[in-house]
């Protein structure tokens, strides 16, 4: 019997994403460096469907039909550049080697170009939901050559999480697309998360409201437009009592937010596609700046506050909800804009309404909300920012005053809101008639000749600043 | 006669240094890859010192006193390879390469490396000051060996400009610490240009303050704590009118500004090192967003402002004033705060008050606050960030009630200030005692059993959340 897929790399992702693909129907080869991570396996879950053994990954690839799917799942990185070059000798043309890892675009790019050149497809595929989603039904993201989808997407689709019966795995586009897409929405979820402890402090330090009473307004806000994942999990950790001390859980916690590197990566793509993902890029300084224990400490000791005393309105508990959902919808603009912006740049055909739909459910930042963006992007006529969107263009007027006010009220309280400012000035920034740019641009002029445009005309011009100011025209020196 | 050093590549910027260096009394041999270029300058500036004409870079060679220095100053990128590629073979041990471009640090980390292996010393030099500031004195930031700054040091030194018969010029690291120092520099330029810009369009769409008045209250300023080049060429910028229309010349420009990408490279850098430059960052992502031409006309039909009427006090050009100030202090701190973090990662001694002087004229951010800062870290307790230096703590604290004024007015007018409130949600970050991290590794250890640590114990913990919510001591996945 030859089997359909081959897993190497058996640490908790790899050997629950073969679970799933057994406990799907599929026979599954499996391969670790070390025979006993395989055998632990096959003891513990054997019997949830069809395994083959294999020892060498000559043997892996030997027990596989053809084309053959040769799944990596290694620490991301100088490891799958050895597996690979481990594989390639032993593989024939049209077989398909699959990096489900957190891999870098750039590197799986790489790996995809010259792999294409000995005929073997290469795909990166970016898998979201965590060890649980790998076992149950994660959110993935192939990119790829779209030929190798049609030999592996019945697989993935397969094994993935559902909407109402639909898959949430579709070719998102072809070499590093796939990888890509996964880290935009990883960046995504730094800013989801970060506008929820934004949410949680002002609650707490502007209302009063301690964690356990905050736990059911969230159970409260999960029923209505925030609908999430996160949100969900957020009431949890909220309403967990810590049974050493008796106090809330997030009261004992360090308040020091780590980081795996994908949010950043996030922030230095969108800085070279020229992509402004300002919300997403204050979550991540965010969490750097809450891991300076030391400046902090000395923060704490020496700054004023100076704060202003402003009253609490009433309707506070709703001003930041409605706060927080008009600065999740901006993230989420910044997030797909940059999107659009990768398309441009590494000619990919991103379906925005596809790529949506892939986050629905089984992934971290999966919502109700994502339901919504979906619909936006099936529209005949795709909006050119998330925000145009009809129905988003409405529900963030509506929630206009909220924010405004939220964030007057932060700033004057203390309260630091840095991805809920930043949002409302990238949203008032878009909207804006003429900026602050224009004087930047006369700075420019004048000190670096860097020239500027003109409303009124054609061209590229240069003021002769150190003698009579006259204007001529130029080279265009941007 | 040998020359003290020689130049190769006669653009703008290679020709003024040359004639920089001639007009201070040293001898400078010519070169350019089109000898016209070099008989140009010869023809119209000959006179200005001694200069030595050669055409090929075996006769530049050639005519160099011992140990060489041969600077280079060519596009940034490949061409710089390319002139070391061909000079490496005519160079002996001990000689001087000097690269006065603007180069990428790590490009000069590479080639100090490679060249050290074989004897000869590479510099790369932070130059800034623009073309007048290379023929008059710029802002000077050497990095390289310290043994190669004794022999050129005396001639940098020379031609940098001067406080108070001080050079602005000063070794400032090993190998690439010079190109890293001017790249913070620029980073620290694009955040005051944008906070300058905040201004502006506070005073104009705030307080009605038509730009002619707005060029007194620049000048005004100018005399005072913001004394600096910027606010002196915005003063200018802002009282000139176009002569073709009669409109206040800010009216004219395209409010899209352009990049070069310095200010980029600043805030990749400071996200690999997990330096919080989020001033910084939003000055790069403003400008991003100003030059989304397509989107912001979108925006301007389309999104709702639902602006909140608030009165504008009195006090308001004053309260900008301050808020500029307080916010142009922040990003200082963070650029001087990511040096901090760069010499740890990059081995280099940084020496913040020395820095800090470099930048006291020549450069673009001149101002009379470097004097104060270079103050701040000459002391004996070097402050851990620029605001815990007392002088700064205290001017912070005077400036924080109008700071928090004037952000809360512009979210409610719908003014963006991205780097004000940036600013601000940084500072009030940094002093709090509670952040919203918390939550946010409580999320991370519930969805992906990414661990926390406890502020009552050592180690590292994880919540088995979907058992019975008892705690374990675990393996820190940070």
């Amino acid at each position: 019997m030859s089997a359909h897929i081959g897993v190497t790399g058996l640490a908790v992702m790899g050997a629950n994403l073969a679970r799933n693909l057994a406990r799907n129907g599929f026979t599954v080869a499996l391969h670790n460096r070390s025979v006993e991570k395989t055998d632990t396996l096959l003891e513990k879950y054997g019997t949830e469907g069809d395994f083959v053994r294999t020892e060498t990954l000559q043997e892996l690839v030997d027990s596989l039909e053809k084309p053959r799917r040769v799944l990596i799942m290694v620490k991301a990185g100088k490891p799958v550049d050895s597996v690979i070059e481990q594989l390639e000798p032993l593989l024939e043309a049209g077989d398909i080697i699959i990096d489900a890892g957190n891999s870098h675009y750039e590197d799986t790019r790489r790996r995809e170009a010259a792999l294409a050149k000995k005929d073997l497809h290469f795909v990166g595929v970016g898998v979201s939901g965590g060890e649980e989603g790998a076992l149950n039904g994660p959110s993935i993201m192939p990119g790829g050559s779209k030929e190798s989808y049609m030999a592996l997407g019945p697989l993935l689709e397969k094994i993935s999480a559902k909407v109402d019966g639909e898959p949430c795995c579709a070719w998102v586009g072809t070499d590093g697309a796939g990888h890509f897409v996964k880290m935009v929405h990883n960046g995504i979820e730094y800013a989801d998360m970060q506008v929820i402890g934004e949410a949680f402090d002002l609650l707490r330090s502007g209302a009063g409201i301690e964690p356990a009473e905050q736990s059911k307004i969230f159970t409260e806000w999960n029923k209505g437009d925030l609908s999430s994942f996160l949100i969900e999990i957020s009431a949890e950790v909220l309403g967990h009592v810590d049974a050493k001390t008796g106090k809330p859980f997030v009261d004992v916690v360090v308040d020091a937010a780590g980081q795996k590197g994908t949010g950043r990566w996030t922030v230095i793509s969108a800085l070279e596609l020229g992509s402004p993902v300002s919300g997403i890029a204050e979550s991540v300084f965010a969490r750097a700046l809450s891991s300076q224990a030391a400046q902090r400490k000395l923060g704490q000791e020496m700054l004023a506050g100076n704060e202003v005393s402003v009253e609490i309105p009433e309707t506070f508990v709703e001003d930041v909800r409605q706060a927080l959902y008009a600065s999740k919808l901006v993230s989420y603009a910044q997030g797909l804009d940059m999107l659009t912006s990768a398309a441009k740049e590494y000619g990919w055909d991103l379906k925005l309404d596809e790529i949506a739909s892939l986050w629905r459910a089984g992934c971290i930042i999966r919502a109700e909300l994502l339901k919504d963006i979906t619909k936006a992007y099936a529209a005949d006529e795709k909006p050119a920012n998330l925000l145009f969107a009809p129905a988003f263009t409405k529900a963030i007027a509506d929630a206009l005053p909220a924010w405004r006010r939220v964030v007057a009220t932060a700033v004057q309280l203390g309260i630091p809101v840095p991805v809920f400012s930043s949002s409302l000035a990238y949203y008032d920034g878009l909207r804006r008639k003429r900026v602050a740019a224009a004087l930047i641009q006369g700075q420019r002029d004048l000190f670096g000749a860097h020239t500027y445009g003109r409303v009124d005309a054609e061209g590229t011009f240069h003021t002769l600043w150190g003698e009579d100011k006259s204007e001529i025209e130029a080279v265009d020196t941007h």
